[in-house]
């Protein structure tokens, strides 16, 4: 494993903000390069845990793949603290979400010329986002654009690419193009989220979205290109924890395992797996302020009218406002919570699962 | 001039968060109804001082429209404080910018389905988004969302839409739908944005962009819906000056007259207006994050290869990076600046007027 | 109980920063009177639920003594977003910490001229000490003494204070005067903090601190002026739990009893309390920053030597720095701990009881 | 010139927070050292552009005296952003200025034992407090404690200290040990505070405060220590302007000419200079939250009663709440004011010399 760092923006005193690449050099140059990060959302900390735990794995036995690995990918974030939290999930100047500002490439893809078989066109198609994504950097970008880029250069030249992030108070659930659903059966994680091709800037979308644009405007196969994305939630944010990271990282071992970029006979996960689009994945919002008690927690399945949270407003102590009680009309399963009690209206306090 | 209150959402503590709203009923039921607010970002407040102004004016000269006037429209964001400066552009908790959180009704409105001329088109079709935004409440929005939801909810009842903004360090500057060239003449403005229709969650395009779509849809002139929506930029964010507001607020009511809002004939400013499109609007990110001596003031023409700006990296004394020098290689107008002259790389250092 | 309102400032909307206040009249004169309050520090809310539980016992069983309330007593805290998180711990301008900026009535103790009985002198340095602080509010203060200035009047009328807070992720603990010892053992709590006449800022002191100084001035024991003051954690921030609750509220209602503003013979508490002085509170600095795995949780014993929590630095992977292990060379019992893994050197990682 | 690094502290990254720090060595062994630093609060940036001229000066006339300066000299507040702005204050976890951290060894100079003249004491002292603070760094510090902490170890190794700061919207003004009242007049500055032995954990009071103590302890005069430290105000925050700096720098050459430390005879400043000692340096409190007009400026003279800002409650319009006049009843020299027109009450508006 080497190391080096890649310089992501340079700070108000002019020093540059820098995070740490590791790299293993695989023993076959046929066999997929992989691209892991980890804590783009500076709380999200429980990635680099896993990272840990991956790291012990290849160094007992070494990758067939390439692997490039960026824990730590956001310093800026990182390091951002505010009261004893970390507020690294968005630019603290413009509010702009560290995931959500990877450039857009499938306009390109839509359009792209290229003659040849695929293997061709796929390294004429990546040589041309690399180059695009060069001269977007030079004519200037904003800071957390900037960042993305930076990191996206990167993951452009990976053919399977990790990105491990957290939910609040959350169970592991894995974001996974619907394409890559035999795939997914490979990671130790209860739930996924089956997704189309949509961007909206996060960094497995600008992987994935560009292969999928091209090869439907060409009505070739997706999987042709062997490119695969995936953002992986490995538990809840502001902790970590190695036993659990432990279970996350053997997973991400048995998915490399299945595609030949570790070798060995690949395993399927032992826990039952809900799948679900996008659309049966609902946000239940804050219906008031208050000072919320959680009576369920991620994983937890639910009744339709059970009460899930409980909205205290001891200012209206006496009156039927004193209590709200928070229920769901259909059964469902909860994926992820708020982390905190204090909540003003509107809040996302739950994310579920409907059954 | 009556006074209520409207309730923007609920905070924590169960406490309603409101912003008051004041309203002139106008002698004339046939006379356009005028939508004002100020500070929906929260550090942006030269606008209150411009509804002062106009007051005094509608009290002296009671109005022909209804005149409904928001000022301090957004509580959470000019009550939060970072520092001595406000930290009110957007939500904290996710970073959503308190003006692009309005909800878009473009896609009914190239799908609506009316027979009828075009004020019982208006009528009908206001109706319906009246309706539909009151279901989106009911359903579940995030705080930002809900906070632009309730606002708009007044827009929309609204013809003439003035939503009163300013830049960081900047002149006066308005954001003009490309059809109201005609109206722009009579605000006080020297510089004019001519905006497509194109939705990205604004004040001011939630309410044209609909409208706009509708005509489009029916081959109809968007002027027959005697709708216009305005963003005012009127000076620098963290200042009150009267004097200013006073211009402004003097445009605002030949303006208001040359709609028939108010009565008398409206007068074009007497300022020279530069007017560009987006596309020769153009923002210069910082080349380097460091300490920056501002060498030009909005309002100023450069030359192509001016240096406006100088970004010095004293921990870099003695070598050729100490310091950067920022210059264009086309001459331009700076509209405005960053307010601060501590900047990371990628910062958006000024904006200028392609000349 | 009846219900009021206190202004605490004028927020920059020039709207009032407002508290709900709740009183229950005494039925005897004679009997002590209460002040308790919640979440002057705005993450931590389940004080409020400690209130919840107590008003429905006072509803029950009608209080002898006055007992004023103020749950949520710092609305500019408990709003006060950063990310999920709440801001609540200090002025956002200044830095202030809100439990930091009570008025020191004690140099004026030691000093107070008066002849007269130890009722009488109760009297006359309590009211002394109330136009004292409205002259103070008078010539001017910081938003944050400000705050505490008028919640600072409600206290000085009671004869016995609590201040509702919670650590990070802590166990149940009170701060108490030593002089009240007796007392400590009705409330429901395993660790109790004996703190000496010292000023710091805080609730409780700015209460008992002017007595004890009166008392020591004149050779009395402060009991004859029955004021106490304590500071109660009740548990963890950012969680409300109603269960949890209850167990505080029913040693609350103890204490009293015990004083005679309830009715009813006080019981102690079953639960085994431990009593420390400050200098036996240890505070553990994170001896690097990092991303910390705690492996003790408060209420915990340990023994010299036990590793109590990690910190991995991933970027030194492979380097003996990549793990650091946090011990004591002394047996303590954990009180609280950090909120978040991300740790910059310094953190205030744990609190202990030394054994 | 050298240039070297100094570890602050370490990030929750594993990253060290890094300063640089540059030393001219001195051509005379007796003359005094220097140490300079600027931007301990990270908004306040001006003190850079007056080290680079201090340094254009040094390099073409070479100090006598040991000189080091630590621009930049706190990155973990020059880097975060809120909004455009630098929130640089304070540490962000704990609310603790940056200035108000430094270690007080006034205690120890009381019962400081040693025999010999006042160079031998004044050696003995110095190492004493070195290897306390070494101790107390050992034995753990809160994150801010340990950046002041590793400066403080500069700051005592020198003779004569600078800490070059900004106010808000500020005129400059420099805080000066009433000892040195002949020293100030070299400096460029129009304004003096002059503090007695107080120490409130600031940059120059840490340096001075002990020797003062120590002085005053054996009846020596201070002045024997040849120490002296001052706080620099070299304009407003979150700008840089050379010119400005120019006039700064060229006072600190005529300071450092009059210590001995630059070769050359010394000119005082030809700037009137007003002196106060700190109970005549006012601050004005903002009588109620609104939005603030400020009528003057910096370095502006006011009668008794003139309006010095004006407060608009746009929200009350109409009433006598409209507008609040901010006046005082004695003649006054305004130094500094806030920078925001957005404030809550209380908030520190304006500081003034009384005339």
């Amino acid at each position: 494993m080497k190391k080096s760092e890649i310089t992501l923006t340079t700070l108000p005193t002019g020093q540059a903000l820098t995070a740490p690449v590791f790299t293993f050099e695989g023993s076959d140059r046929n066999a997929p390069s992989v691209y892991i990060q980890a804590s783009l959302h500076g709380s999200e900390v429980q990635g680099n845990a896993v990272i840990y735990h991956l790291w012990e794995y290849c160094n007992a036995h070494p990758p067939t793949g390439d692997i490039t690995v960026v824990p730590l990918c956001n310093p800026y974030g990182i390091s951002r603290k505010a009261g004893e939290y970390t507020a690294g999930r968005f630019d603290p100047t413009t509010g702009d979400n560290w995931n959500r500002t990877y450039v857009d490439f499938t306009p390109e893809a839509k359009t792209f010329k290229h003659e040849g078989d695929v293997a061709s066109l796929k390294k004429a198609f990546r040589a041309y986002m690399l180059s695009a994504l060069d001269n977007k950097i030079k004519a200037g970008l904003d800071t957390a654009q900037l960042i993305a880029a930076r990191l996206q250069q990167m993951t452009l030249n990976a053919d399977l690419v990790l990105d491990l992030h957290t939910g609040e108070v959350s169970d592991r659930h894995l974001y996974a193009p619907s394409y890559t659903l035999d795939s997914t059966q490979y990671f130790n994680v209860p739930f996924v989220l089956s997704i189309d091709n949509g961007f909206d800037g996060a960094t497995d979308e600008a992987v994935f979205c560009p292969w999928w644009t091209l090869a439907q405007a060409r009505n070739l196969d997706v999987k042709h290109f062997g490119v695969e994305a995936f953002t992986l939630e490995v538990g809840s944010q502001e902790m970590i924890n190695f036993d659990a990271a432990k279970i996350d990282a053997e997973g991400i071992v048995e998915y490399l395992k299945h595609q030949g970029a570790l070798e060995g006979d690949a395993i399927k996960t032992t826990m039952k797996q809900t799948v679900r689009t996008l659309d049966n994945y609902k946000t239940f919002h804050a219906p008031t302020g208050g000072l919320v008690e959680y009576a369920v927690e991620p994983g937890e399945h639910l009744e339709a009218g059970q009460v899930f949270a409980r909205i205290l407003n001891i200012n209206h102590y006496g009156t039927e406002k004193c209590f709200t009680n928070c229920v769901l009309d259909y059964p469902a399963i909860a994926i992820l919570r708020y982390s905190s009690a204090v909540v003003p209206e509107g809040a996302q306090l739950y994310r579920f699962f409907k059954k």
